[in-house]
């Protein structure tokens, strides 16, 4: 890399938090008492299944920008309803959606995070609103200098203005930001519009059968084993 | 208080930072070699006093949203004819402009900040734009969730929507927000909009000869007489 960047963006689902043993645990935890024990992982996994779906409309300039928070909401009503389950009552749906607040952290993150914040300004750059990621930073531990990404663009990765936005309102040029994730996805979009990349694998994302993003497909600028081996390569 | 807030709002510049000698020390160091010793504490108090009057025809309508480090340029540019010096370069008065990001805190904020953060989210509802925040934050050692304030509503306080767009993005309600100022007319604002408020003097922000804002003017919810007083009554 000939320049180092000056701010590091993170995807935060799957990239820095394990939403699908959370997510599955969150569902658990609230819905056995209901209904017994159900498959709650492939439920997260379902629930999951709906978010990219859910966004494109607004993408596509088809709805209005909503937060991801009222996405959960509605994505759950219908996973609940494809699971054979009787109709959640708001407050219940409410309730469950803020479980993405709560995330745990893969076990690198934090001091991966702690250890580059030394020399580089850190912010979330995810389709989570501010709110969301307000009380998840608290909640993980997570120290940023600001919280960036959809909601600062009212529209959703990997849709160029959220990169660009972000950039701009921290005060960078492109080439000055590095997009960290473990999605291709997320890092083809940002290398396309000039912003240095990162990569490193999460392979139970998804759980124990993953088939996707298992390795680096794109001409990263680095690719890494995870958030603590990227700090030891770009701290050097 | 019947209900504790969840959020502090702080202003920045003059509540949190000694904005007057920093700005007479940055102003000193980098003209004295260009135009020997003048009166640089004049000339911060000058530059300041453009401040309010430049972002008034943005606050009417009558010009687009800028960021304030584009106001502080221009600001600057006015401040150095009327002072009697030959007009300075683009690239020096950029440079100088930039001093505002470099603020020194007063002695109580830093361990004030800590303290509080234990209890509630904080985030700056300042004037200044995020990426003059974000780098005034890590250059002080303020540890905020969030960067909120003008450029998040694109208008400057005391509009209503900066105090309103930055609850919402947070996630908040107003009251359950509180605006912390040494100043009357932001707190004024702020409890108009049914948020919190809490007042401590800065008696020496403008310098020696300060004559605005020397006691609070205003029911707020609380009157301290600084930062860790403030935290003091707002902990137990």
């Amino acid at each position: 890399m000939q320049h180092k960047p000056k701010a590091l963006f993170f995807d935060v689902f799957g990239t820095l938090t394990d939403w699908h043993s959370s997510i599955s645990q969150a569902l658990s935890a609230r819905l056995t008492p209901l209904y017994g024990a159900l498959d709650y992982g492939a439920m997260a996994t379902s629930w999951r299944g709906r978010y990219q779906p859910s966004m494109e409309p607004i993408r596509q300039g088809d709805r209005s920008f909503v937060p991801l928070d009222q996405l959960h909401e509605e994505n759950l009503k219908h996973v609940i309803l494809a699971h054979g389950l009787p109709d959640l009552d708001d407050n219940l749906c409410r309730e469950l959606a803020m479980a993405w607040r709560y995330l745990t952290p893969w076990p690198d993150v934090v001091a991966g995070l702690d250890a580059l914040r030394q020399s580089f300004l850190l912010a979330p750059v995810s389709n989570g609103n501010v709110a969301l990621m307000v009380v998840l930073a608290r909640h993980a531990g997570f120290h940023f200098d600001m919280i960036l990404g959809a909601e600062m663009a009212q529209n959703y990765k990997p849709m160029p203005d959220v990169y660009l936005r972000s950039a701009a309102l921290i005060g960078l040029l492109p080439e000055e930001c590095m997009m960290v994730a473990a999605h291709n996805d997320d890092l083809q979009a940002a290398s396309a519009l000039g912003l240095k990349t990162a990569f490193f694998p999460r392979l139970r994302e998804y759980g124990p059968n993953q088939q996707t993003d298992l390795c680096a497909q794109g001409n990263y600028d680095l690719v890494a084993d995870d958030l603590l081996d990227l700090a030891q390569q770009l701290l050097v």
